[in-house]
């Protein structure tokens, strides 16, 4: 058996994956999404980076792990890129309204957007990690300019905030067919479809 | 000369604007907006209600005053009810884009979003005033379904979040022509023109 060249750390522990994000919200919180790396948050968390790349395959997944978010940027890239470009719109709305309707899986990313609302390291982590690895992505994706992807997503953004914030009401119990008859021409038109 | 009732408050000296105001910030934020009164922001004032009423012609331009925000419920609803109701949407973003365009008059109601973010006491107060001083005031004039002004209320309250607080790019410098062409025919779609 060799020594293990880190002591009190079982490289696969039962924790470790859970050490690995808490290592992760640390980095990302000092130095933002796009500085953060794979390797600073191993050497942070004490473990090898092969094992960090063992649980999370992509920077972005580690992150919507760490915040707890209900997506990943992959799955919602994947979402919208696939099905006819005429329903994008209202896929787009579909999986937001489904993501963000348990409180389980809403208040983690609730909870980021009020630390990016009121301070000021959050808000660099968030905007670097909403543009970079998600709005970008999906108008490099899409062809579709940066400024009509921001419109879309101002939009979104707005409701859940409506609905789940501020609680304005009728906005807040209004059905997800009704919210996606509103909202998705929105969308799709921003998308360019 | 009579004895003065409230000593050491002369009623219209330089500051009792000021001093109403304060009241007024205390009174909202402890009640809400609903159950805040004029006679009770004078009760807290130690001032005559008339006064308050010299001063303030509405709870409404009362509140707008005490957040210190750049445009009262009034203005927005007498500005989107005169001119063409084919334009309304063009006159709604252009409103909201030069009433926050200025940093002096844009902070304080960053400010008042930001604390309704975050605090119980101020979003019930946000809320109250946004949906019954403004949004409810606008749909009733227009004829508009409420859910359909919250959808337009979203959309700008996400473009605003996004250009100003969370600074995504190129969201945060486009002109204001940009976001009229965008922003125009989503709003005029939910005014129902």
């Amino acid at each position: 058996m060799t020594a293990p060249r880190r002591p009190g750390r079982r490289p696969g522990s039962a924790d470790t994956r859970g050490e690995i994000l808490t290592a992760a919200r640390r980095v990302f919180a000092e130095k933002g999404f796009d500085k953060a790396t794979v390797r600073g948050i191993a050497r942070e968390a004490k473990v090898d980076p092969a094992l960090v790349h063992h649980y999370f395959d992509t920077k972005e997944g580690m992150f919507a792990a760490a915040m707890k978010l209900p997506i990943s940027p992959d799955e919602v890239i994947q979402l919208l890129v696939e099905g006819p470009r005429e329903e994008i719109g209202e896929r787009l709305v579909r999986l937001l309204l489904r993501a963000t309707a348990a409180p389980e899986t809403r208040e983690p990313m609730i909870a980021l957007i009020r630390s990016a609302m009121t301070n000021e390291q959050a808000v660099g982590m968030f905007r670097e990690f909403i543009t970079n690895a998600l709005l970008f992505q999906v108008a490099g994706r899409l062809g579709v300019p940066h400024l009509r992807i921001e419109a879309a997503f101002s939009q979104m953004f707005g409701v859940i905030m409506g609905r789940y914030v501020l609680k304005l009401e009728p906005l807040a119990s209004a059905s997800e067919e009704e919210l996606v008859e509103l909202l998705a021409p929105t969308i799709q038109r921003y998308m360019g479809g």
